[in-house]
């Protein structure tokens, strides 16, 4: 028994994720059968292999197409390991399912992968919805936070889940874990925060982030795009990532080293056209050395809090800054001679007209002119014929 | 006796800075006829107060342009304290002397400014040229600064004198102070640093700073557009700020709250086409909040270490900032494919070829070939028929 969800669930145990001879070959061929040529079951004509060349072409992509040939030789070794059924009968025992991009429940962000979206989604978690884009926001950093990355993350992560935001992270120690967290304590809305793996969901990795994982299961989702029993390798992060940078419409990135896999994140995110946000920190600190790298580039924007992110994942730019503006001083819009004759204004004892002119440089006309304003804006008082500043204006 | 020396040292005292109505009387008339109209000396006809409005007019300020007899009234006070001969003496016991334009040794990037360029500077410091703007980087921020304010202004002072550019700061208690005492620590170069004053340079203001900036005179100088006597008004730091910024051509803010002297600064960086830098801190830190306000507004380039600011400052664009690398790892620059093998070749024992094969979702061919490139890379290593990684490439 073939159909389209068994098809994608043995086609990503086939091919690791962004393998684009296999996207392609979907794409043209439909998964069912994808999975019947990939595996030898039917055999092809030259036309299949005309038209993924000329998808991959439409995609810049080509150059890592060697033929059909080529992607049948690398897929032939883990033929024997298909079981879709049990893959899925085993996330069905664990709670959980596998999405395809037919159902209601599929991420429609994704979409904006185009070729590179994922096959199918692996998935332990509620069977709700995910956010839109714009109500979720990526968080990432490095594994060896710092005690300032994690109440920044902390901060931030609380801060977005308590505004209703899905806070998106890749469920590793340090930054992501602190994200997952502090998401899962603020969270008032439906989904506060998902993690998206590199491995199977089959088991929580890594092992010390259990618990956390399971919560994040029983009260979000986590999901992969390769099947379980997977084993989280270097090149399945990678490839991780843009999912990650995907699923938000912001990619934060709180604490991360010169060279870190979040800075990774933050390019999938530039070149899906999402906006980047970098926190700042000390520059003594090696751990922030990469967010200043991103700001530096002129790649992001710099956050100091959840407002200034939400303003980011604003589609229509509306502000949701927190207001900043410290006390305005008392002496913000004045005109430069109004200002000029505040600071001539004595404290202390009144001073004459005559004697503000030469002190202030303005003449009598404009002296006047200007206690009177001064005088109505509370900040000049008369006093025995004399001028002085009041106690207000200091 | 007048002569463009005295008339200019008398006009600094007759206007405030920034006085656009005399400054565009100085341009037309020229600083000894101004003195004489200023003054009342002699009159003016119809025709100069047209030139005048034609000037400010081309300078869009003809806004605040009441007409002459405005301005001589505002003037008007002051000329009874005029005593430029004595100004000037005061300057030479203080071993000081006043700079006018048509001086060798007067800035010439202060013709950035315009119209809004100083009448005149009052000087104390050594009977050098002022250095290029090109090789002088302005240090703003905060008085009251924190801990690693100061020790990030002292590390990026210390560095930019060693590279002989000269630290331009304000004199003021905090980040400035700390300015020019490493600067003054690093210097190798013939003037380390130089302080612009809000007030007149015959007393050292504040008197904490007192020591230091007699320092800064001995081994740099300095000035100030106001004339001896001058009290340091808020107006006048406001105008300082422009003298700042004009004479660097990077000024870079290290600490600044939300509202702070120092974005004053930046701004009139901004407004004259010179860079403007932004130390990052901690986003708990109030006083880098107006550092990251800079950031977030697009204006300022974050900088961290002394070789990012001298890049900022290079006017050819080489490349001086310090390589930061990081330690490059062993799977840079390899084939995706490639990367998948390593990640799936064992770290303890060999594994066959047909195993890798599994594993990594590759033909026989593209794992043999990989195994060869990954050999000779050193990061694996064939064993007992079988293939393993190296400890190096872990």
């Amino acid at each position: 028994m073939h159909n389209e969800r068994i098809a994608r669930a043995a086609l990503s145990r086939l091919m690791e994720p962004q393998d684009v001879a296999g996207l392609a070959l979907v794409h043209v061929a439909g998964a069912e059968d994808a999975l019947r040529i990939a595996t030898g079951q039917v055999s092809y004509g030259p036309g299949l292999e005309q038209d993924i060349t000329g998808l991959l072409a439409d995609h810049s992509s080509v150059n890592s197409w060697a033929g059909l040939g080529a992607a049948l030789k690398r897929w032939a070794p883990r033929i024997p390991d298909l079981a879709p059924e049990r893959d899925l009968a085993t996330m069905h025992r664990l709670g959980g399912r596998v999405l395809v991009p037919t159902d209601g429940l599929w991420p429609r962000q994704l979409d904006d992968l185009g070729l590179h979206q994922p096959i199918c989604l692996w998935w332990r978690g509620l069977e709700l919805e995910l956010p839109p884009a714009a109500r979720a926001v990526a968080l990432v950093g490095s594994r060896d936070s710092t005690s300032y990355g994690a109440s920044v993350t902390g901060d931030l992560a609380y801060s977005l889940a308590q505004r209703g935001f899905t806070v998106v992270s890749g469920g590793a120690y340090g930054i992501d874990a602190h994200a997952h967290r502090a998401a899962l304590a603020g969270g008032s809305g439906a989904m506060p925060t998902i993690a998206v793996m590199a491995g199977g969901v089959d088991r929580f990795y890594p092992s010390g982030n259990e618990d956390l994982l399971r919560a994040v299961a029983n009260q979000g989702a986590v999901l992969a795009e390769v099947p379980p029993g997977s084993a989280p390798t270097r090149y399945r992060f990678l490839q991780r990532n843009r999912l990650i940078a995907a699923l938000a419409s912001v990619t934060v990135v709180v604490e991360a080293r010169w060279r870190s896999g979040a800075l990774n994140t933050a390019h999938h995110a530039e070149t899906l056209g999402r906006a980047v946000g970098a926190v700042p920190g000390s520059v003594h600190s090696a751990n922030s050395a990469g967010c200043h790298r991103l700001l530096r580039d002129g790649g992001a924007v710099c956050v100091t809090d959840a407002g200034e992110i939400a303003e980011l994942a604003s589609p229509c730019g509306q502000s949701l800054a927190d207001e900043k503006s410290g006390r305005p001083a008392d002496h913000d819009g004045l005109t430069l001679e109004d200002l000029i004759l505040l600071d001539a204004l004595p404290l202390r004892s009144a001073s004459s007209v005559e004697k503000l002119c030469t002190v202030a440089g303005l003449g009598a006309d404009s002296v006047r002119a200007g206690l009177g304003r001064l005088a109505l804006l509370g900040l000049a008082a008369s006093e025995k014929g004399g001028w002085k500043r009041t106690r207000q204006s200091t």
